[in-house]
């Protein structure tokens, strides 16, 4: 089946000059949330379902709250505890859901491609909100847009990314995206975290650190899942830090413009120290702030039919 | 105390012209969700509590979203995790939430009879949204309006319902309903589901599948709990699918305008095959999308006092 | 860092002037409550984040709908199953959410003081709902609130507050907020429930429960949490009730305008019986419904900037 239905899957799919007007849209919703009434009528009427089988606070509201400040109507479903989705897959609940003809389901999911399968299903917009280790395109539009709001262009800027790029999502769509509007980007972590062929996706690739530092505009720190730490594919926490993490004396090597990112829950003392979370060159709230924005120009144009 | 308040606590309580009215305003109730901006002021500035201190998440999703196309505030709460229900007595919850003057109450509640209590010692209007084993008259009333829309009228029509009758506010439901409004109802099952006298309903039993399934206009099938299956009421899932699971073998004694219902979550391969799932006979997401129709009306009805 | 906000971080923050205008705003905004249409447009556009970082159903409840009820947008954020939170400290959670700037922050904390240090690093009105033992001030407005309407003044009235003391923010509230307004609070319970030098916050002490009952106007009773019986601060709850609970019997010492309250939920049959709990003299049921009212006019002078 098809529909005529706009979603956002990955980066993968959009176009740059797709990416360009999302973009340019954001700006326009960020003014939004600095009004005394945070607030318009643009989606009032339509229904945004997020639905959540994996667990996830920070994405989730921030979705919610985008929703809210468009005037639309939203539900959010968690997985744990939730019936409709005990003894249930995937496209039942789906199907479940879009009986009551939602405009925009929310979808995050641990299988690869779990919303682009509903969209061949399910006659309503689905937007990716993290697909196991494959996309995380909200994500990746938000650290464009960060990117570009800080520095006015992200074509010809060298992007450093450290960390597990192998299990993230976040690096995928960040890959995807900061290549397609044609920054150069470098990833680096340990080897048993960097996946073979990465380079494919337009990335060169290195294991020292203290290169990666040294030739970034902006070094893109990667959240370390503690539990993937000492039993599996590095030593321990202490031991990722002193190799791979970035404190301020890691950016001593840094150029004096170079500008930190993180797409949170930081690990404080890990793969981040808090003399640099918290310090001038860190963007990282500046993500927070413009993933409501981007998220808020995402529902839009999947509500009107803008992305396709 | 008596309060001069309209509730829907079961369809034993409704005469057949309520039940008439209820689905003909469901009717008009439905075409709201087929519109662009899908939601209508009727209930604005009325506040509906969902208090399900069952687990749910499909029946509860319908009413906070029949709420919010009418509107309404809605405030959910669920039992786990809730220190208003903690060390607490049913009638202490009911009576905090009171002193909110709610307009609605929508109960969820394992024992047959809550609500009904709740409507003799609190000051707003109920609504039923399962009690036990006894009724779950929204179930009840989208069975009724999906079989009236697709056959036109209910009155006259056979009406197959297969399961586990025993445990099943969802059968009771519609064996009242669908006997008050002139259709013949059979259930079936092994004899450790059907419980004795249920005949008192109105209905007949029978305990051959091919019998309920030659002469149905309308087979309906109850979700088999499976915690139910091997230790208690029958040998096992593979053995409950070959005696009384419905496949397209089965359909084959059918009439071939006979259609299949299902209130869902379906246990594929179970009672339910997916190539009847999903077949052409399947009226199963039908009743997912009537159902918000049907709580707007029934909500709606309960806010102005429509019914008695 | 300042910030220009306005908080309610405690009673003992505020003036005796501050309270009364914060008393008679709640009173006009009860009548919303008995409307037909529940709802005012007052804080239409503004974002009211909920962050309820121990568990609370009924604060959360009352704040919610206190929010709905004046048309904010809310968003509510429980610990429990929290990504926000998990591995996170409490500023990087609110750094967080103050990103998408909400309006105000209703925090619930086990910490004292930690609404305060938020206010501190982040721009945004905060509502403390709870901070350790510390405070819990519109629990200490609503009782105020509830008293007043009730006696019509609360200057001059005798106040005895009894239970554990020592572990209840609801009784520092309390004892703060009555003796500012001119009432006598004496605090009453057994040795280990009473914390050397309470009589520093303007209240007397006795142990003797008739002693307490004899000379209040209002018996303010507090929840014993069952875990600190048997093992640590009581014998039994058996034990408790007999020397400290109050029922008819312990209410013939009472005079006879003499009223009961209760911050529930109620532990009946421990702190407090039946026939009180829901007998003639007990204000339980008010204060609830006036929680409700006092919230929607903290919420408002928070968002106006009327308090400071």
């Amino acid at each position: 089946m098809t529909f005529d239905r706009t979603h956002l899957l990955g980066l993968g799919d959009l176009s740059r000059e797709r990416i360009t007007t999302l973009l340019d849209s954001a700006r326009s919703f960020a003014e939004i949330s600095e009004r005394s009434v945070k607030k318009v009528p643009t989606l009032r009427g339509k229904t945004v379902v997020n639905l959540f089988l994996e667990p996830s606070t920070r994405t989730r509201v921030s979705f919610e709250l985008a929703a809210k400040r468009l005037s639309a109507d939203t539900l959010s479903i968690s997985g744990s505890a939730s019936s409709v989705v005990k003894g249930e897959s995937l496209l039942d609940t789906a199907r479940t859901l879009a009986a009551y003809a939602p405009d925009i389901v929310v979808l995050r999911h641990k299988a690869a491609g779990a919303a682009l399968l509903l969209t061949q299903h399910i006659d309503a917009s689905f937007v990716n909100a993290g697909d196991g280790a494959r996309e995380h395109p909200t994500q990746g539009l938000l650290d464009l847009y960060t990117v570009r709001e800080h520095f006015g262009d992200v074509a010809g800027l060298r992007i450093s990314i450290l960390g597990d790029v192998a299990h993230s999502r976040v690096a995928r769509s960040a890959i995807i995206g900061f290549s397609k509007m044609g920054a150069n980007v470098t990833v680096c972590g340990p080897p048993t975290m960097i996946p073979q062929g990465i380079e494919e996706l337009g990335c060169s690739v290195t294991f020292s650190r203290e290169a990666a530092v040294r030739s970034a505009d902006v070094i893109m720190l990667l959240r370390i899942q503690k539990e993937r730490l000492s039993e599996e594919l590095f030593p321990s926490d202490r031991e990722y830090r002193r190799v791979y993490g970035v404190d301020e004396d890691v950016l001593t090597f840094a150029q004096s413009h170079t500008m930190v990112m993180h797409p949170g829950p930081v690990n404080r003392g890990v793969e981040i120290c808090p003399d640099v979370a918290d310090g001038p060159r860190s963007l990282i709230l500046n993500q927070v702030k413009n993933g409501l924005a981007v998220r808020m120009a995402v529902l839009f144009h999947c509500a009107s039919g803008g992305l396709s």
